[in-house]
């Protein structure tokens, strides 16, 4: 990359602890029960779950043991997303017993590298000639990737520096097979990741290779001639997964055109927010306008026309893809967990380049909906797909919904989604604030202590929170004792709020200045022990979708905070279609302590078809009457917890 | 089969020639544009069109040149259903040039039967020696049963017996193959269409061997131990098509359970019907009760719960199939063309069986709305999915519905429909009318004559009718010179009708009364000239849908006679979403001339969202207003003639 590097002025994680009531038993279950699990899982110990081999692909490759690779072609990765939510998890707590078993694991990771560097069991063990000849389909380098994300974590965490230098290693030799130099490879990953794994490498290191290596991954993407074409002719045109020839679809790894000149979001959604979240960084990192612009462009066109309101993405399972504009069908949806988990790293991106709100709306969104409803209370199952509507039978019997579940599924063959929840969660802390010059920005009302350096003097933020069942929030702040300290901390105007109010020590804030794209800005020179709170009042209220949303006209969404409803049939039963809702009705709303660990229920009277006064056949002139219905609507990421039934978000809305 | 023939008391296809504005001009289309095209498709002589290689395989069989076989393994029933076609068309009129194409192809066609009578290019060409070692997907039973209905059609219309004479050799030789006796195979055919042939073998021939075995194929289904699964894993469990090894799924050609053990439709949805047509044939024949009552679970099944409002059946285009009950989703719909065709067979035969107005119902839905629309109005383009909602930029960009188009496709690779349309278009004469003992059963009104015995007279019936536009019947009744009759007129009175009137010679007749199962039957002794007047007032409707049909709830569509209307973007603009009907708006109906050949516009005042008072982004908490606006609509079987745009059958309904 050639442009110039110019380090912005943002602080790159600021030192943030969650401690908040809702948040931290999601955590607390990710240290207690799902990092364990996948531990077990990875070591095939988990009698209920399909063997998954990753841990005996290393020692094969290691030599400790004989054997043949299984798994998928980038199993390795389940390792590496494992270590690194045990990076997170120790940075939040130290633990010497699971500090032991990652140390054991990377011991074993270090055993599995090659003379040369090389990290990879499956070339390793099964085609040991045939590294670096298919990018397109063998996700060498995105492996690569979560092992570089899983060292900076560890060793932000530990300060022990064996996985690092592992993964500097393979990325010396990766850079020394790939790169614009003569004689060097001009390719790129088939799947992204390592991009935005380079970038951390270099915020750690601070070495320049890393983040030129990763700048000529995002460059040469869809340059001519192009690098997978060329690969995929070179091999006779077959595909990896079928063995088959086969068509090569190029915008699925949105390698169809250089990233500069994309414009929509499109092929697999996963790759796609990986390298936009990579893209971001680039462009925060070397001030590089043209990639600022493409990020922002594709981030509108997500935001604006292909995000489903729980902040899934991927609106079809054929390739786990975008489709198209305003298309986001409700019951065929795909919306990939991790593709809302990539979501929210781009997100925290977009945030670090411009500090504007609607970034921490779809980060929001994402995270307290698509992302939260995948798993179950028991941090045991997961949806990879989160639909909108559920109509259990349809996905047993119409094929074109098998790929959507009624229920929660266990550690899946692929098992991509739950470690990537895993990580998320013991890394909240990382998107909570943004710290831009002297301002810091809350991102996230999440209950949790802050520490950074603010106005030239070192500052804690304890922040306090009743999300998400109320608004109630408070920030005590505290520059280190004795100094007083002039900063700005600009707070979020949630979107779905009216009538957010907010005091400092008790006087109230005026609500219609400094006002800067979605956050209210207070400046001022802050004394230890200023409190400020904040008032976001939380009422249901009906959410109605764009004109051009052929799929949700005519119908509304009830939201409550940052939480989106839906109706279950065993609140409401079956079908939910015969259900509609009105504006004119009111919404109740109270705490049910025995729903699934307890969580606000809205309610409303609506209306709904009385079957039995249906006298035609399948179709008839006399539309059957209907007779009004309490309705109940429980937070979206609480369903399917309780049996198999129909669900929807979207639901008829008007007198009819 | 063992159980008792008794040849039952229904006139089989009473002597009909249709004089019909409406439907005329489809059969001249197929007479003259289709019946044409496809003899030079079948030839390799359309330039546009994928090469058919259909009667070069003859040819090649036949050794008048050398080759290899192309295209599917079912290529030879193209050339079975364009002669079967043609035997209606020369029924119709005799045509000494298409007499002498089709007698040179029969010539072409015997050349290419072999010595033991066994008639089937693929394997005579391809794979000599495996005959009858695929019956699951290899479609050698099902080319034999179109050639077979072919050489029946032929016969009937020319008297030539020589395709009948092929096919009674062909038969002769199956039946050396296939029967109960020791040493021969067990098996049936993976499509079934064969039995249908030979019943109709057996009623123009009056052998019995031939009803045997067609009762033999039906009752051998889904018997154990499982024919089709013991050759399959005889095979290596391979799948014809994939060339893999693949899961065998039985119920897709409905060989799951023997066939009077089935009581809902499944699967490949051309397969069930089609094998219900041969079940309902037999049972009328051998007055088989069981049979008979499993035909009549099927039918009901699909009538309550499997059925388009146009007709179509089929739900998923995996497989071409039925889904399960109440599962009609709009858009991503199969409702193959075939498969409603197969359909009025199935309701053909049911009216034999049983005259029940019911069966004529969905005759004449399927037939008016999802057979009729699936022709182009030049006779050169097909829809073979019949969808009830389109997007068109959705059947591009969303895989999920890649296999709806939104504008009618050219002669396909795999042309089963449009032969289809063709041979159900030329024979519609034998749909018109039923005759159980001395009553005559009018199950469509469309102009016509007949001519059969009614009373122990002949009898002529000129029937005139203004259907689609308008529902003025009459039915000028002359009994042999000089002679009076007395038989039953029973006279359907369509389930969307109300207040039809009947007059006989002018005089009312009462409409309280000689009601029986949806017909009103009028007895008498007839004498020549007398005259029955129908009067079906046919005013444009709202109709709704089942509490169960999840996709059209708070929907409704718009009839008007057996027509079933829709909305299309380029009379309504887009999204049509954005478009809601109110029951409270009346309807106004003109005769637009100028819209493709003319037909009535239904025209109503609806709701539309409009789009600029939206101020949301992709979601909003203030609804859009709506704004009153005209809206058109015409008849389902019109729309996509004019350019590619949304249509949609199903609008929401209700104040909202």
């Amino acid at each position: 990359m050639s442009r110039t590097t110019q380090v912005q002025n943002v602080t790159i994680n600021p030192k943030v602890s969650i401690q908040d009531d809702f948040w931290g038993r999601y955590i607390r279950l990710v240290q207690e029960v799902v990092i364990p699990y996948q531990y077990e899982a990875l070591h095939d110990r988990v009698p209920e779950a399909e063997p998954s081999h990753a841990i005996a692909n290393f020692e094969i490759a290691a030599g400790r043991r004989e054997g043949g690779f299984h798994g998928f072609v980038f199993q390795d990765s389940d390792v590496a997303k494992w270590l690194e939510a045990v990076g997170y998890a120790l940075a939040i707590q130290r633990d010497a017993e699971l500090e032991r078993q990652a140390d054991a694991v990377i011991d074993l990771v270090g055993e599995a590298q090659q003379q040369d560097g090389y990290l990879n069991t499956y070339f390793t063990i099964k085609e040991p000639g045939k590294r670096w000849t298919n990018l397109n389909d063998c996700h060498e380098l995105y492996c690569a990737g979560h092992f570089i994300e899983a060292a900076v974590a560890y060793y932000e965490a530990t300060g022990k520096p064996k996985l690092l230098d592992i993964m500097r290693r393979m990325v010396d030799h990766i850079a020394s097979v790939f790169g614009p130099e003569e004689g060097k490879l001009k390719g790129y990953d088939g799947h992204q990741e390592i991009e935005l794994a380079l970038v951390k490498l270099y915020r750690l290191t601070g070495e320049e290779k890393y983040l030129q290596l990763a700048g000529f991954f995002i460059d040469q993407r869809g340059q001519q001639p192009h690098f997978l074409q060329e690969e995929w002719e070179k091999r006779g045109k077959t595909n990896f997964w079928t063995g088959k020839t086969d068509s090569l679809d190029l915008s699925y790894n949105q390698s169809h055109v250089p990233v500069r000149e994309q414009n929509e979001a499109t092929g697999h959604a996963v790759r796609a927010v990986y390298m936009y979240t990579a893209m971001a960084d680039l462009a925060a990192l070397t001030g590089d306008e043209t990639l600022r612009k493409a990020c922002e462009r594709l981030w509108n066109n997500i935001e604006k026309k292909q995000l489903y309101i729980t902040g899934g993405i991927g609106s079809t399972h054929h390739g786990e893809a975008f489709t198209f504009d305003y298309d986001l069908p409700n019951d065929t949806v795909y919306a990939e967990t991790c593709a809302s988990i990539g979501l929210i790293f781009f997100a925290q991106r977009m945030l670090r380049l411009t500090p504007d709100a609607r970034y921490a709306e779809v980060m929001e969104r994402a995270l307290y909906n698509n992302v939260l409803g995948s798993m179950a209370q028991d941090g045991k199952h997961y949806f990879y797909v989160n639909p909108l509507e559920v109509w259990p039978q349809a996905c047993s019997c119409n094929p074109g919904k098998h790929h959507v579940k009624a229920e929660r599924q266990g550690w899946f063959g692929c098992a991509c989604c739950p470690p990537n929840v895993a990580r998320l969660l013991t890394s909240l802390n990382q998107y909570v604030y943004t710290v831009h010059g002297d301002t810091l920005y809350t991102n996230l009302y999440i209950g949790s202590e802050l520490s950074t350096k603010l106005g030239g003097a070192e500052v804690s933020i304890k922040q306090k929170s009743s999300y998400p069942w109320e608004g109630h929030i408070s920030l005590e702040v505290n520059p280190a004792p004795g100094a007083a300290a002039e900063f700005g901390v600009a707070l979020r105007i949630p979107a779905w709020s009216t009538g957010m109010e907010i005091t400092v020590n008790g006087k109230a804030v005026a609500m219609d200045e400094e006002i800067e794209q979605g956050y209210r800005i207070i400046r001022r020179a802050w004394q230890a022990g200023d409190v400020i709170e904040i008032r976001l009042p939380m009422e249901a209220h009906l959410v109605f979708a764009h004109p051009q949303l052929r799929e949700d006209a005519h119908k509304a969404a009830i939201q409550r905070g940052p939480l989106v409803y839906c109706l279950e049939g065993v609140d409401n039963g079956e079908p939910l279609s015969s259900i509609s809702l009105s504006a004119d009705s009111g919404f109740s709303e109270r705490f049910e302590e025995t729903l699934l660990g307890g969580a606000v229920v809205v309610e409303t009277s609506g209306l709904r078809v009385n079957p039995s006064g249906w006298n035609g056949g399948l179709y008839g002139r006399t539309k059957a009457p209907v007779e009004p219905v309490p309705v109940k609507a429980v937070p979206y990421y609480l369903w399917g917890n309780r049996g198999s039934g129909e669900m929807k978000v979207w639901i008829a809305e008007g007198r009819s």
